[in-house]
């Protein structure tokens, strides 16, 4: 059989069963290998942005790779946003990216490029696949890499003769690494310094935001009464009624100062040592507080849950973790803002929902508001390369086609990847997405006062309105075959939301709010 | 004053007026300087793609780079496949990346990425601005740099706090290098050749198809009996009524086999050597004929026009260019094709247009319905990546606000970077998009059966289809604020065309085809 075909049937035995694809000519032979196995499902996008996002979606709620199937360099790149997300929240993550033949490449024929250079950006791991009868080995390679916990983007590279000669036969899939466990003396070292009685943080991330760490940290800090935080932007947050909550720590660095202050240790399970997402002029970049010692129980790929467990069992025997009450908002009256979208959402979220949340400015009261809904996960902006939403949340429902998935999205942040609205559309999948309409880039003239410059003036606010022409949303959306409408008040909205809840397929509400209400 | 200030006087000072924006925090500095240094004009993306596209367009026809402003790594990967674009056309083009400040960059923090990685693959010159005082010095190489014929991306990465730091002067601007003069032994050597009588092609690329380098190389042809081809994706193309026609190499390598075939000699004028754009399976990479001899007589860098010109003064003297005559279709009736969408095109196309043409597939009959109408310029799609032509109208648009801009886009590509309809409206350009919608990526169907792969199955064909749900772009057009409107008849067509060109401001045309039409 040719390469592509012992490509994706080797891709099926190693447990990936999707691919997002945005093909050009040298992928027609992936492409035409799709009819001969059909266990692997191929979901077309606009724009490979859109694919990359829905590919991150997919990994962090399925817990195995989909692959991307991307042209050339150009279209790699356009891809490249979103899997830096996909790096920031260690997803694993399939990246294959079709090349010209190995002989035509020294012809410098216009799309050639550095794929190299760009794939290495962003994968933890990449190979150009030489020969045709090595590239199935080449990929269970790179799907076993994908998988390395804690997960992260693996590159194969195909050129187009390699996908089309019929020398190639499919591999067996390779066996995935597990989780590291953490030696006992580093339990017992963290389990001495909260037995200090010192103030102590332990910080959550990664794997350390499902639900059993969760509920073992809370043992930890019932016992010895150690805080518990959580990292800013993590990939996926199991959070609602009954799962001991977290708190996150606030993307503003005084906030996060504020959040930190005092604490003596800080114990990083899953998380890394806080930083500030930017520098400001006279700022720090690290937040770990003046004499605050840091230590680490375990890394982004050990076994979090495991550790957070062996640590409850010597310092929390016989401690229950406390979870979340049920309890929800009332449904507001009056207008809509930010903050009384927030309690419609967290008054109508439904059971397992998975929330796709770029709100950005239009979402801070959104954590409040839901904490105490039932049970649902919630996935956020890991590495602030906006345009992730959308696509996200495509790939979420991909993955978990019974569950609802709500977008969040703000919409500056929308238009980066409009177009994966065609794919929810398509695709009928049962996202809700809000577009929190507040025609500015209102993060920015939050950022442009605390970054300490000059008092803005009509050009340097012009940048950042979105004011004229206004987007209409429904219009955009409509024009991609979801149906959509717009809310202007509290009780529009929720009926709206109600609506697209009950309603299975794709639906989008314009929530027009005011910045920073 | 402080380093955004700094750069952007240098800019401005080194003929930089524009910038296309898309930033972030990491450019609040930038953005607040443009209030001190109002010769330099900002203009808002939603997109980096669409800033990258519009400042290609903006290159290729003022001659001089527009500055785009993008936000960190990922926000230069957004912008990279237009880049790779404008790489390819040769545009000059000064990209700025603002960074972390310095001092940040070790903290890894979550927007943190390899940006020199990314640069550098598009880049013909890339520099960090590693403090404030030196970042004036540094933009104005940057500037020269993309002028250094004949034209290139040059790259500034600009950490935050080189741009807020207050120990900042702007430089002088520094001079640009001319184009290079081609020896008089070279072009000696080609005359011979030429009066060898052998069947010869002049081959013309870059600068060798604006107008003095048509009417010299059509008086070398005249006189010669060398055929003239020109290059297959132009950056800009000079023709219409009163110059000198010349045909372009097919994108088909087969159709580009006839058309060289026979020639014993290529004699390239700004061109390179032709390639196909694609490896087939079975197929030659090169198209140079066998046994044909290639001759460089300039290089994409040269004076071009000055060695042509000094070319036909020693092959033709006294034998004048032979022009393109004033020729239009008529206006057809009936069915909206591709055929039919050029005719009318060509009847009514305005003098001094600026076409940008990435209609693909669906623009085959273009180049012969327009050879004979008023004299415009025919802007291409140099890099083969998708997504260029409705950003490189707004460029255009701006580098000349006089003339009417003509955007000639297929369905698939333009949603790439569909949100440029919004700068359209915001600027109110006058540009005219024409969306050629024939629901498919139709070149991709071709390209299947060229490339060698099996009969396309249901799964494969359902990758290059878009038409569940079929794109309103009338819709979406709309929902940025441009007014537009649906042709499904050539009379339809035409009256439409008629009144967008008309009036001033953007307008969108759907005009709905069959594929390969």
């Amino acid at each position: 059989m040719n390469g592509a075909e012992a490509v994706l049937r080797t891709l099926a035995d190693s447990g990936v069963s999707l691919c997002l694809a945005n093909p050009g000519t040298s992928e027609m032979h992936m492409v035409a290998a799709l009819d001969e196995v059909p266990r692997m499902r191929a979901v077309l996008c606009l724009f490979e942005g859109a694919a990359t996002g829905a590919a991150d979606g997919y990994g962090r709620m399925a817990g195995r790779p989909a692959a991307v199937l991307l042209h050339l360099g150009p279209g790699l790149a356009n891809g490249l946003a979103n899997l830096h997300n996909a790096r920031r929240a260690r997803t694993p993550l399939l990246v294959i990216v079709g090349d010209h033949a190995t002989y035509h490449k020294r012809f410098d024929a216009p799309l050639e490029s550095d794929i190299e250079a760009l794939a290495g950006s962003v994968s933890g791991w990449v190979r150009r696949s030489a020969r045709s009868a090595d590239a199935a080995a080449d990929v269970a390679e790179a799907a076993a890499a994908a998988m390395c916990p804690p997960g992260q983007v693996a590159t194969v590279i195909l050129p187009a003769d390699v996908t089309w000669s019929a020398d190639a036969e499919p591999v067996t899939a390779l066996p995935v690494r597990p989780r590291s466990p953490v030696a006992g003396q580093v339990i017992d070292a963290v389990a001495a310094v909260l037995r200090g009685a010192e103030p102590s943080v332990i910080l959550l991330g990664g794997a350390g935001m499902h639900r059993p760490a969760l509920e073992a940290a809370s043992r930890v800090s019932q016992a010895t009464g150690a805080r518990l935080l959580a990292e800013t932007f993590p990939a996926r947050h199991e959070r609602g009624a009954g799962i001991p909550q977290v708190e996150r720590l606030a993307y503003l660095a005084e906030m996060a100062e504020a959040q930190l202050d005092g604490a003596r240790h800080l114990i990083l399970a899953g998380a890394r040592a806080p930083v500030s997402f930017f520098a400001y002029p006279g700022k720090l970049s690290s937040l770990v507080p003046d004499g605050c010692q840091v230590h680490t129980l375990a890394g982004p790929g050990d076994d979090i849950a495991g550790a957070l467990a062996a640590l409850a069992d010597l310092a929390a025997p016989g401690v229950a973790p406390v979870p979340q009450q049920a309890e929800r908002p009332g449904l507001p009256d009056g207008d809509l803002t930010g903050n009384s979208a927030a309690a419609v959402i967290g008054a109508l979220l439904p059971e397992h929902a998975i929330v796709c949340d770029e709100a950005n400015t239009s979402g801070l009261a959104l954590p409040g508001a839901t904490a105490g809904a039932p049970p649902h996960d919630w996935l956020t902006l890991t590495g602030g390369a906006i345009g992730q939403g959308l696509p996200l949340a495509a790939g979420a429902a991909l993955a978990c086609p019974e569950r609802p998935v709500l977008a969040l999205e703000a919409d500056g942040s929308a238009m980066y990847t409009i177009s994966a609205l065609w794919t929810h559309a398509r695709e009928q999948l049962d996202i809700t997405t809000v577009i929190f309409s507040n025609r500015s880039y209102a993060i920015l003239n939050m950022e442009l006062s605390r970054t300490g410059a000059p008092a803005a003036g009509e050009r340097a606010r012009s940048l950042l309105d979105l004011s004229r022409p206004g987007l209409s949303f429904t219009a955009l959306a409509e024009g991609m075959g979801v149906p959509a409408s717009r809310a202007q008040t509290a009780p529009e909205f929720a009926a709206q939301l109600r609506r697209a809840l009950a309603e299975p397929g794709p639906h989008l509400i314009e929530a027009v709010i005011p910045p920073f209400s």
